[in-house]
């Protein structure tokens, strides 16, 4: 017998910050690049403070039954392009391990999607690793065109 | 002989409206997306109020003798992935038809990645159009690496 599971959406807390770091680090990319170690590294927790500050920034987490089982970033940017049209750039997506293959980042980006249209927004945009080849198809099926490149510099910078 | 032309850089007014508005749709891709007419399209005006009043949005004029030879938008964006680093999000970037080809976008980008280490970003990231193949050698040989695709889902939505 099939379940139905419902989707709940919230902003994220502080005391979400350890769950979500895991998260980002449980990837196939994120692995070598985050942090996960405890205490939680000061860096994390001051990022989120500045993404939580930022009404244009939105850190979300997706849960079932009080269960976070995904995240993402929606920033919302005010350009004068398209006659001042607002964007939303979505980034940071991550389902848990134990939920994915299930629908649910489908169900997230459709959720994502009505929040840019309720903000004005005319474009929805992310960037995704062209080394993750199923994200690039799962992108497509919602809809999204790769009419753009990506491109990507790394600074040599310190924290 | 050659003569020196120091580029300027300020935040832009919202008396540089007009000129910013014809850079945009004087552009193969913009022309039919821009309203140029005068007076200007009040949708401008309120993109330009919401740019200038995110601390986190800096809309820039580039001049040379007080005159506005290009424009960009940097974007800096609080995340929690890679450690919880900023990145730098650079797009609207336009040179004036009367000053292109002679090396101003180079200035300008390296000028932009600067300040995207004085902010301490990790990344500077953009997207720009498969159709745009001069832009594309442009950011190469800036050192950026299309290693992502850049998807665009455009909404229906009124302004």
């Amino acid at each position: 017998m099939k379940t139905t599971r419902t989707l709940s959406y919230r902003k994220a807390k502080k005391s979400d910050l350890p769950q979500l770091i895991k998260m980002l680090a449980d990837d196939q990319l994120g692995t070598t690049r985050e942090d996960s170690s405890t205490p939680l590294n000061p860096a994390y927790i001051s990022a989120f403070e500045k993404i939580d500050s930022d009404p244009n920034n939105k850190l979300i987490v997706v849960e079932i039954n009080n269960t976070i089982i995904g995240m993402l970033q929606i920033t919302y940017i005010p350009y004068l392009s398209h006659k001042g049209a607002w964007r939303c750039l979505i980034e940071a997506v991550r389902i848990h391990k134990d939920y994915r293959s299930q629908g649910f980042g489908s169900e997230v980006f459709k959720w994502a999607i009505q929040q840019a249209k309720n903000q004005k927004c005319h474009i929805v945009q992310l960037t995704s690793n062209k080394e993750r080849s199923d994200a690039l198809r799962f992108y497509k099926a919602l809809g999204f065109s790769a009419t753009h490149e990506g491109f990507k510099l790394v600074l040599n910078v310190e924290n």
